[in-house]
């Protein structure tokens, strides 16, 4: 492990011999602007607005309803979906990609519980995104369970659980959890888990086949920069697959979808977990953006992010007292993002904005930033934290402009 | 009524007359191709793709997170919604969009059905869509109810019925069904109806306030013109908005989203029938299409929708002996597309797709062609009926290059 970075020259220096220098530039960012709020909204790939130009004047526009084969519309939603497998550890035909995170949560949560039914028990994280727990309450409604909110730091699971419902990163804190000991312990007490991989897939490396993962949902507007609202995608290991019921039953996931036939036959494979028509502007420009991550190594992107987030929580432990560091200090225990507990965070995180540093604030305390290392460099962090520190000095966020109004999106 | 057209010299003359001639120069069609079609995938408007660039461009690259709120994009569901209301006869704040039409049926039918605990039957039509039976089953399944399969043309409902479930449209043969008088009928035995009009928006006039619906999905991609996959809708009506319970309980869909809290609560109103984060590069395709609508008359287009039906009935029923017209003759019974039954309906769909001729094949036997009032001419639809005749008297179709491969997509 290197030392952490603690002067603009040693960031210079990271970044002259930064692996990942290359990726910044397949990216567009504003001029003045160090983007800290990619676990929002992901920046824009360069490449992205001549694909979906072509998606829209030629495959929709020339080719119209030919596209479904002409222009492979059909197999799109399990293209997309290897190729986000491959960036979480899965082998080819067990994602596939298409409606909203939300949605896939409620296919998969579903799906999970019909796996062990005659258990009771529906575990989610009580501090989870909060669309996971409503999924996790409606779910357990529709199906006759009791949910128990536990944290995934202190689990242990009882035989009357059903499903585990965790997120692989916490999305406040940007506490990273351990999936192969938490989805092992689950398998022993006979439960099935449903991961939700938003703030880990493209920020940090998780194995889903090698830690025998069952299911999995993600989104595609975070880390892998795939547009606002790409979208989301499930994992259905291998071994599931011909057993998964997926409530959503829409005639794109039937085994003969052209036979138009009266009665539900579920495909064979990942395919059952299709749904309608997906929304192809959107899901074609998050194919487009995926060939970022062509040729990169995905231990490359995690040991940045974890540079550029020690970085971060060296700098505010040794020169901003004011500052507690929620996110925890050890690796194994941390993500890429950086949740900074202070006074006045609301505030503070205009001025920032203002200044040009896009970080986003979480009540009532909090500042989180996002660290997309493809795309920032050392000296841009190194050069948020002194602009951090000079907000703070000089008690810059007092300006009535930075006072509170409407809050940022998730 | 005006009588049938049944020369090019006087489909030359009706487009010389029409009123809507001018909607044709706002979308992009291919040289060469007559577009019967677009019942399943509608043409590009021409201003479509700068207001994609700017999408992507501007408010993603260059805006980023920012837009949620610089560009509107938190409002976008309800806007969107509102301007489909619009063309279906709802006041405003009864429609929202997001998500895919399997999505949106599937809330649509559980949320009627939970408005109707106690009883025991869901109905839909066993020539219904696929995915609209599918979706019945699913729901069925899950809240322990009982699916009939009835036709909307001979309904007579028990009091045991909790939610009927129709199409508007029937999608093969284009029937189109009595909405107002279902909807009574159903009222009276005290079931909530869902209506389906994916293949009436845009095409038909549909009166949903006036008639009493209670709710209502459809799809944004045929004759909205949204793009493919363009996100679906869902309308619940005012009274009923308190009491929906909607399944799939996304963070955009409760009382106080930047709250985070851990329990769901509903918003109040139309809001509530939001989810997730909805694919915006699709939305705001969407939201630019509709553009085409303004100053636009549903009844014109009802006139000329029915007027080129007339043109292809007619010429089916004098020149074309080989031919079924399986499409209702009565205009109350008509929706905007014609199926035609002949033999090697397959194959004649192919050498009319060689010819530019642009429809569809509909298992086993069916030649199912679409009309778009906005961008069709009475002309294009003449020369469309002399290819047809072509094809026939010539048996073109027996050319191997059009015999059976890969079906199209609906």
């Amino acid at each position: 492990m290197a030392d952490p970075i603690t002067s603009r020259g040693a960031a210079e220096d990271a970044d002259r011999s930064d692996p990942l220098a290359a990726a910044r530039s397949l990216f567009r960012m504003p001029d003045g602007v160090i983007y800290l709020d990619g676990n929002s909204l992901g920046a824009l790939p360069a490449h992205v607005p001549a694909a979906v130009a072509d998606a829209v004047n030629r495959q929709w526009g020339t080719d119209l309803i030919s596209s479904w084969n002409a222009n492979h519309w059909w197999a799109l939603p399990q293209r997309v979906g290897d190729r986000i497998g491959a960036l979480v550890g899965a082998a080819s035909g067990q994602v596939v990609c298409g409606d909203s995170t939300t949605v896939q949560l409620f296919q998969a949560l579903t799906a999970a519980a019909r796996l062990r039914t005659g258990r009771a028990v529906l575990v989610t994280d009580g501090a989870n995104f909060p669309t996971d727990q409503y999924v996790a309450d409606s779910v357990a409604d529709l199906l006759g369970l009791t949910v128990q909110r536990v944290s995934p730091a202190d689990v242990s699971f009882t035989e009357d659980v059903a499903v585990v419902a965790f997120s692989v990163v916490d999305y406040r804190t940007g506490e990273l959890w351990d999936v192969a000991n938490i989805t092992e312990r689950a398998h022993q007490a006979g439960a099935v888990v449903v991961w939700d991989l938003s703030h880990a897939v493209g920020a940090v490396p998780v194995e889903l086949d090698a830690v025998g993962a069952d299911l999995a949902v993600g989104c595609s507007y975070k880390y892998l920069n795939g547009g606002p609202g790409a979208p989301a995608w499930i994992y259905v290991a291998d071994r599931h697959q011909d057993a998964v019921r997926l409530p959503i039953t829409g005639w794109h996931g039937h085994a003969d979808p052209f036979s138009l036939e009266q009665v539900y036959r579920p495909a064979k494979g990942i395919e059952r977990a299709r749904v309608g028509t997906p929304p192809m502007l959107s899901m074609l420009a998050l194919d487009a953006a995926l060939d970022v991550w062509d040729g990169l190594d995905i231990l490359d992107v995690r040991a940045k992010s974890l540079a550029l987030t020690d970085l971060v929580i060296g700098f505010a432990a040794s020169e901003l007292p004011e500052i507690e560091v929620v996110t925890p200090r050890e690796h194994a225990r941390r993500a890429s993002q950086v949740a900074l507990r202070l006074p006045h965070a609301y505030e503070v995180t205009q001025a920032l904005i203002a200044r040009g540093v896009i970080g986003d604030f979480r009540a009532p305390d909090m500042l989180r930033l996002g660290f997309t290392p493809l795309y920032l460099s050392y000296a841009q962090v190194w050069a948020a934290m002194q602009l951090l520190r000079a907000v703070l000095a000089e008690e810059a966020w007092r300006d009535p402009a930075y006072q509170r109004g409407r809050d940022a999106v998730t």
